[in-house]
């Protein structure tokens, strides 16, 4: 396979830059930060965090990994395995460096996925030493053609003093032209991010970067690693009902029309099943502005209801990946992708108007939402996007199965043991029971509002509970502290929050 | 003093409809919504509440409040005492009503002040049946001059079907000119937020309505209530010392220049405080992108130390009121005063890059920030503007004093017992102890540092204990659930969070 590169490489001087992984893993020393694209398991780099995690076992070996969100090819189990990782942002979904983290052997560092690059580009942040890049190709003038996602590679690799690039014949050369890189000026003359509507372009279909700063090509043919998302099932189709009757009284309400405003899904089961429920509903001409597009995007189009998807990176199953890359040019011109400040940007979500759909870990009975902590302490994935888009959209929902663990949990308690969204940012709450619309009202009523409609039935009475006895010592939002995480003590105790007997 | 505001009105159809406030107040009935001019205690209407008040206590008279933030003249507490407050937002700070939000009596929606404009317009709360706008002038065509603040006015004035103005003579007419109201369009089709410098003029100086709206208007000449706020003390002084060495620092590191970046301070002592410390700083050519300003602004302002301030409203001390309002031309051309939805805009708080200082009730060790919720149950007065301010700012401090209640409560707790700003937002907390820079910090980091810097003694030890404990339980952000509000728990039964004996 390594035979026919030549064409990706269309900048001569590069040519002699193509190497081994280990050899350009060579770049990497201890204590150093690496930017690695990568976002949602799409257009990670592969080869070379595969040669770094090698070289981990048998040298020291400890980098600060920074990403664009969730890698594929096990790149986090391996580097975790091999003791590389000291510092890891912004996001991690994977379960053996989850556990390391959550030993606090790795410093993990939870962040609005918008946020990163502001942070490394103000220099509130050690610089990124290296930038390790998947691409399609490099063109003439070194610039970099990304794959299945922008995420952090664009500002990754104009930041950092050395760029390594890893072109990937597996990613089809009909990529190219699909992205679209912006990058904000530095403070105080920064001018405003111009996007105003979802399917506009406002920069570049490359990352311009000067050729001299690739120190080192290599060739891979390893293929992205594919959503380990659940298809729907009855719950997440009658959360989706829900979500769709709710659409439809809006548009009754002359609040909305058919088409909506553009619509976010978190990544996921729950927020795939709920985008892909939209295809048999009465919308039309849908658009999306989100970060990751998953089948559900593709199912929309493929049913007329979707006009344009704009997101950060393409994350299928194998079936839809098989289909969608085979035929790119059939897709194409209704996508683009961007840089992850871009299409998660507070400018872009509050001025398009985002109708956000996220999944809560759990929720309370003040419609406070934990994404992130298991019984407060540890740590599942991250935050994400979701609160760069529950802040500042239209309308921020938050979804869930009321019940987990065959009902041994409740996903709505008396007090989150985490907050990532406060009350402030939460609109409505959805679980396969019903769904409750915050809107407007005061903790009290919004109480009842949940408890009503989202909550599995042993709770609801468990919880009804709680808020009379809290009633009584008063306050804007009620609570007996004492008894706030009982069902979390109880749980982790006995394995259930259910009280015995 | 009612004899001579013929000038103030300059539309010769708008002179018979100035009536009494009792006239004027005819036009709300049972059961509406209200919204009034008014932004921490700025500019707020004063005779028609009064007028309401009077009538709610001999007939049924209970309305949906909406205002710009607090109010002055004790408009809330007249109004809660007659019963005529059924919901109030987006924000409040009196003790009367707060007692009343706080037994449930009245339905208290706490929100990010830049978004209450934003439900309204599109139509996600009820619309807003009358506004009630104090002026210094209504210009020929009958477009509004506000008076010292903007507030929610300019959307409330354009929203509502009927409109009563109060022309405040008391209000220097020198106000006019002051104000710059941008309004964004309605979705889809929004563009973007223009201001792209603290200084800016992106709208017109008037709140341009047709002058058929005006159904009443009433003359005043009662005063704007002033700041409560305490002079510094030697707690706030080292608070605003450990801040300006650090953004000492900040330069030195080559992150900052010595016109750092544009300043946001909450409203109260402590943010008054550290910005009064500027004045003895090595920092020149400040500006402000704030909300209110206070004392301090023109304390800067007359040390040769600021340029320039944008913000909502303008609330100052007595004395201090009475120099800046007497000899207003000194400053006008260094004031704007913009509509709050622009002035805590996410879109110009992000691109800006603002350096936000805020106000912590209590902090955790991990970083997260109660700033409304006294024992996580009791309102105290809102969220305001922090959070549009935190969320989106380069910079996001907190200060607090490391105690209160002469030492019975640590303002740093293990858990907060409400979640206003989570730790994805918090990027300084300063007590009078000294500073924890968390910037980049895994939890179990920040605790250390918060516990080391900025918590007085015999707490400190009680920290340690508990994160001692957390971590044999392990997890990214450890804690040991069922004694997390054992401090709060035992404060409320004993008086002190400290250990009796």
């Amino acid at each position: 396979m390594k035979d026919n590169y030549e064409d990706r490489i269309r900048c001569p001087r590069l040519m002699q830059r193509v190497t081994s992984p280990q050899e350009a893993a060579s770049w990497i020393r201890d204590g150093m930060t690496v930017g690695m694209s990568g976002f949602t398991r799409a257009g990670d780099a592969k080869a070379l965090p595969a040669a770094l995690a090698e070289r981990a076992r048998h040298e020291p070996l400890r980098i600060t990994l920074l990403t664009g969100a969730s890698l594929g090819n096990d790149t986090d189990k391996l580097l975790t395995e091999a003791g590389a990782l000291a510092r890891r942002m912004p996001f991690q979904a994977d379960p053996v460096l989850r556990a390391a983290i959550n030993r606090g052997e790795v410093m993990y560092i939870d962040q609005h996925l918008s946020e990163t690059v502001e942070t490394l580009r103000s220099r509130q942040m050690k610089p990124v030493d290296v930038a390790i890049i998947e691409a399609v190709a490099i063109t003439e003038s070194g610039a970099i053609i990304p794959t299945t996602s922008v995420g952090n590679s664009a500002s990754f690799a104009i930041l950092a003093d050395k760029v390594i690039v890893e072109i990937n014949l597996s990613q089809t050369p009909d990529l190219e032209g699909l992205h679209d890189i912006w990058i904000p000026k530095a403070r105080p003359t920064r001018e405003a991010l111009p996007v105003v509507s979802v399917n506009q372009r406002v920069g570049v279909p490359y990352i311009d970067i000067p050729f001299e700063k690739i120190v080192a090509v290599v060739i891979t043919d390893q293929v992205d690693s594919t959503s380990s998302i659940q298809p729907p099932d009855s719950e997440t189709a009658a959360i989706a009902g829900h979500l769709v009757n709710f659409f439809e009284n809006e548009i009754e309400a002359g609040r909305l029309t058919r088409q909506l405003l553009p619509l976010q899904a978190g990544i996921g089961t729950i927020a795939n099943a709920v985008m892909a429920g939209f295809a048999n509903s009465p919308f039309e001409h849908l658009t999306m502005y989100s970060e990751v597009l998953q089948d559900s995007t593709f199912d929309l189009f493929d049913a007329g209801k979707l006009d344009f998807a704009s997101g950060s990176s393409i994350t299928l199953s194998p079936s839809k990946s098989k289909q969608v890359f085979s035929d790119f040019g059939r897709y194409k011109d209704r996508l683009v992708l961007r840089p992850q400040e871009v299409s998660n940007h507070p400018e872009a979500i509050r001025r398009l108007g985002i109708i956000a759909i996220n999944t809560a870990l759990e929720a309370d009975i003040y419609g406070n939402v934990n994404s992130t902590h298991v019984l407060g302490t540890h740590m599942m994935n991250g935050i994400g996007g979701s609160g760069d888009f529950a802040r500042n959209a239209y309308l921020s929902v938050f979804a869930t199965k009321s019940i987990a663990k065959g009902g041994k949990v409740s996903s709505i308690v008396p007090m989150v043991t985490h907050v990532d969204h406060t009350e402030h940012d939460v609109d409505i709450i959805v679980t396969e029971l019903g769904l409750a619309d915050l809107r407007g009202l005061a903790p009290r009523e919004r109480a009842d509002v949940i408890i009503a409609n989202c909550v599995a039935a042993p709770y609801q009475d468990m919880l009804r509970e709680y808020v009379a006895e809290a009633k009584q010592r008063g306050g804007h939002t009620p609570h007996v502290l004492e008894k706030a995480f009982d069902w979390h003590t109880r749980y982790r105790e006995s394995g259930s929050m259910l009280k015995a007997g």
